[in-house]
């Protein structure tokens, strides 16, 4: 039998305490043992602060996130053999890939993101920087630095190798190192994982380290540079939530715990409608996968009083068909639980749940395919329907297994009360047609969620369902579903990142954040549409000529643009119209005028113009008016091993009076002879 | 003498308990007496979710923008009478232009920032619309949606009219009412900023509660909608996030503790440079403003070991310059502390300190003006050397008074090892002259601080300082300064929304955010620049007519504007380039000749355009192709009291085979008749 080891120091440690013996969800098969003890936490933290963290921060964000596409493309290589593992917790093929390929989903996401929506630098500049003094001469910004501690994960059993990856991308993105634990029950799978991860030599040294069984008095060691991701109860996220170093040092913590998640069938989708059958066939789905161990399961399906009849008879019949058994048959639609601790929990719930509802499917359990139910950690497919009357245990007791409580409503703003008193939830779903419908139950409940799914026949085939959190939006609730965020997109990678306000002159902000700031020292010896990539620095700068505004240009540019709108036209229209003297020239005219002034013409390093950001047309420009254009390399990202990168360019149009006229951003691709497409990618 | 009330369920009440009396930090005088008691926590509670929070949601961001502004407004023509109850908290002149003008500076720039970075609407829309479907059936966007709770605030004794309202703004903005305790030794000013706002009857019935005296069981029945912001010490910060409901329902925690905040002579900035004598200034002005009580203060001022007598020297004769004494005496540049109860801390903690580092400055107490030092709360300005060997106390004791300790340091990595030393800090200051010690130094600490100021010469005379959180950047630092964010501009008042994902179809995104989302349906019977502001819809659209781009068109459009850019001009360079296959058509002409297909040219309501926002173009463009445009009305926000609105219009350039070449937001402004100029603005 398997001795699941723990990767510390950049080494394999055993355990050394007794061990804990893991059993097959179906089978009851011994499978490994789990041997707590053995390391010293300070020496683990010691390894992420002190080798991780330093050698994560020397990369940049893209770096990290190239590393993170190896990393998913290595490990979606050799799926085969954790899907072979993951089926010993219970797991069908359907389960296991929620887990195993949406776990290396999230890795391609967040490298594909990182590359998009961040730079390829070592900290982050975020928004624009404000300016404090009428001279320009103090001004502020923010920016965003790896923090210098651990990212310590605390994961579920139910989704062992996509919850441990989930929360490790982003910390890897973000240049934290990270210290995961794995739930026991499962932790054979993210052991098998890591395992995989270590062998393919993808990430520096402390990157990653992994605690099979207990933590011990890592907690205690824990500042405020360091963070806590947890997944799981309500209770034990209270626990670590309330632990001393937690509370006394500020330690980051954010949990994401199973919580009482609804489904509401709106008023107007009655039997017959499409969004009826694709209530029910949501709430079989989310009974069935995973044999309902998901925190963003449906718990609470709301339906309207008058249609409650048929909502139960059409679920019973769905469920009716669920095949029920060992996960390795392919006939089976619905495994056990993980384990058979698990089964007591579950029945307890339902226990609780019956003093306000009443039992119509799952009182006996179906005949197993391949199955022992005195083996195996099995539980009937359970719908219960609430009586009438006060509900407390509906709205409050979380049955984590295959179980869901149909409630019946009388209105819209009745279902939207009861919704609420779960408290907090992941996710809920509306299955309505009309829009008013939906945004009366979606905005009615979206304070209180984390997640609002709409479904509707237009996307029936596309959605991807009540049950999954994508990678792009925010997984977390608020009270009861624990208050925290996760994924997100780019969200997630900031959580680890202390956000640091920089003040200072221009040239300080410029030489702290890499970004020009205006007002900051311009150089002009050579035109930089000359310089390279390479050669390129931020602050690059011409001034150019001027050029006098005509009416000619304006009835030019109108004959060639075709925009002959009235207050570019008509000198009475358009002083008629109020917010100009006199025919005005075209934005779009400034706009290419201005490229006429600032471009060099010649063939060389500049490639593109590929974008514009944040244009305003600050102040009309009139015939007679004489511009020209300040032209300044503002920030710089190279595209990795693509033989160019992106040159962002601080653009002002200003009139020879001194009023900026226009601002903007020219986005340029720019060549980068040193990065050379051959060049490797990491 | 004065008896201090709360402000509860729309009614001032007095307490019931026991009374505390509150003495003039200088004289000794009583001046009022608090009450704790007389009140039902639950009933406060209830007011602020069922009447404070219904009435700020009727109203949009700009709505309650504008009242901000107004109630900056009437309370600043009444401020006298706040500088005078200030005096009796020990506060000059200058300390209560920090407290008081300080306080109404961040209403009026809440207001000022919520018009221009929020939208005029009920919840915000947050980033672009993701798609995930190829056939863009199904997506998500996340929205922010005022939290239902209450937010209550917990506030420190030594800025009792800033304290409250920097947290105030930013939760009422986001429409989240408060409940507001001010520290006791300085409750009557909070007490008489609360008379003045409840006298403005600009605020709706219970959006603002104030309890001076004890919160009672008022944390008890906090739930995951409610919020929690507390400025003061890290004791009871810890104290009150470690609360049961805090911890078990996912409270939102945000604290703001005392650290000990550094700041850092750079190396280079010996004696004779201006560096060196802004750093002597800001260290001496930040131990005498408020009498070092700030948690922002200089604790520890690090000095390159080569220049530390010279520092001393310069301190020491800049000490002997401070006038302490009566705050109500002009020449006096000090006050006393707070209350007598922060002598007895104060000196507790210079004692502690004594262990590691020498007094040079304060161990006799200076002659006071018009005050006697056994009657009111004086402590004299006390500077202290730190000894060479291990330092543990100077890292870790705060003195919140007037004394800060000089640290010497041998290398910029030394100085940095020790600041960070400090476990966390709210702000450091680096003063340099060279941007590159700028860099090390400010970068070096940046993961450690929620605030990095850099000062150099240039921004000597135009720098807000060192001790000033402004409300446009983050206030707030890791670790030991609790580890919290406020301020930052729209950051806080985010802090206030739940952030929750919403996913379905196009139509449903749309209907739900307000906002077009691509793909949704669009209405195109009337060309929309005919439409008012108050008749357009999101939703509304032309699909224009073609035009064929030539070789003409870029001849005519290089011409006249001057742009002849190769890729454009030559076509043999245009191919060598490697991004194009011949001769590119304009980007500038992309969008001068979508404007001439999308603009209806008559008069009529729309007026100006004033910007593009994210413009991409997404694919080149030649000769020869065919484009139009879909413009759709993508987002309103009226101007409250304008006439007008502005209009963001989702703008696509398209080829005729379908493939989009550029996609940008266009922003107008559109004429509002319903909201005229004259109309009244809240």
């Amino acid at each position: 039998m398997k001795t699941l080891q723990s990767f510390l120091n950049d080494e394999w440690i055993t355990g050394t305490g007794g061990g804990r013996v893991l059993q097959d969800a179906c089978t009851g098969q011994a499978v490994a043992t789990v041997h707590s003890g053995g390391f010293d936490a300070k020496d683990v933290l010691r390894t992420a602060r002190e080798i991780g963290g330093p050698a994560l921060r020397k990369m940049t964000f893209h770096e990290r996130a190239l590393i993170l596409k190896e990393l998913a493309k290595y490990l979606s290589a050799r799926k085969d053999a954790l899907y072979a593992t993951s089926t010993m917790a219970g797991c069908t093929k359907a389960d296991s890939w929620i887990d195993i390929d949406g776990g290396i989903g999230v890795l391609f996401t967040y490298s594909s993101k990182g590359r998009r929506e961040l730079p390829n630098a070592h900290h982050l500049v975020e928004g624009p920087a404000e300016k404090f003094a009428k001279d320009g001469s103090f001004g502020g910004l923010h920016i965003g630095v790896p923090k210098e501690g651990a990212a310590v994960h605390i994961n579920a059993f139910n989704f062992p190798m996509w919850g441990m990856l989930e929360k490790f991308a982003p910390a890897f993105l973000a240049g934290v190192p990270v210290i995961t634990k794995p739930a026991t029950p499962t932790a054979f799978l993210a052991e098998a994982v890591v395992r995989q991860i270590v062998e393919s030599k993808l990430l520096p040294p402390g990157a990653l380290q992994l605690i099979c069984g207990s933590v011990g008095d890592l907690f205690d060691h824990l500042d405020g540079q360091d963070s806590v991701g947890f997944t799981g109860s309500a209770a034990t996220a209270a626990k670590l939530r309330g632990h001393r170093s937690v509370i006394e040092r500020s330690v980051k913590f954010t949990a994401e715990a199973d919580s009482l998640n609804s489904a509401i069938l709106a008023p107007s989708s009655g039997p017959g409608t499409a969004e009826f059958d694709l209530f029910v066939r949501e709430v079989v789905r989310e009974m069935c996968a995973k044999a309902g161990q998901k925190c963003t399961a449906i718990r609470r399906a709301f339906v309207p009083e008058s249609h409650v009849e048929a909502v139960i008879d059409a679920l019973k019949a769905k469920l009716a068909k669920v095949v029920v058994g060992n996960p390795r048959s392919e006939t089976v639609r619905m495994g056990p639980l993980a384990s058979r601790d698990q089964v007591h929990e579950v029945r307890t719930a339902i226990e609780a749940l019956t003093k306000e509802a009443s039992v119509v499917v799952g009182t006996e359990m179906p005949a197993l395919v391949d199955a022992k139910p005195d083996v195996g950690a099995f539980v009937a497919p359970t719908l219960l329907v609430a009586h009438d009357g006060p509900l407390s245990a509906v709205h409050a007791v979380e049955a984590f297994g295959p179980v869901c409580t149909v409630v019946p409503y009388r209105t819209a703003d009745d279902a939207v009360g009861m919704v609420k008193r779960g408290e907090g939830s992941l996710v809920a779903s509306v299955f309505a047609k009309s829009p008013e419908d939906a945004r009366t139950l979606g905005l009615g409940i979206a304070a209180h969620h984390g997640r609002v799914l709409i479904v509707d026949e237009t996307c029936a085939k596309t959605s991807t369902g009540h049950g999954s959190p994508l990678p792009h939006l925010v997984h977390g609730g608020p009270g009861r579903a624990g208050g925290g965020e996760e994924l997100g997109g780019i969200r997630s990678v900031k959580h680890h990142l202390q956000r640091t306000a920089i003040q200072g002159s221009p040239d300080m902000l410029t030489a702290l954040s890499g970004e020009y700031v205006a007002g900051a020292e311009r150089r002009q010896e050579v035109h930089p549409f000359k310089r390279t990539f390479d050669d390129l620095q931020i602050g690059d700068s011409v001034t150019t000529e001027s050029r006098t505004m005509t009416v000619d240009d304006i009835d030019r540019f109108a004959d060639l643009s075709g925009d002959k709108f009235y207050a570019h036209m008509d000198e009475e229209a358009a002083k008629a119209g109020g917010m100009f003297t006199g025919r005005v020239i075209h934005g779009y005219f400034v706009l290419s005028m201005a490229a006429g002034l600032f471009v060099w013409p010649e063939p060389g390093p500049v490639l593109a113009n590929y974008g514009l950001e944040r244009c305003r047309f600050t102040t009309p420009v009139y015939p007679g008016d004489e511009l020209h254009v300040v032209f300044t390399c503002k920030s710089k990202s190279l595209r990795i091993g693509t033989g160019y990168g992106e040159v962002a360019w601080d653009t002002q149009v200003i009139r020879n009076d001194g009023e900026i006229v226009a601002a903007y951003d020219v986005l340029t691709m720019v060549a980068s002879p040193a990065n050379a497409v051959e060049a490797p990618t990491v």
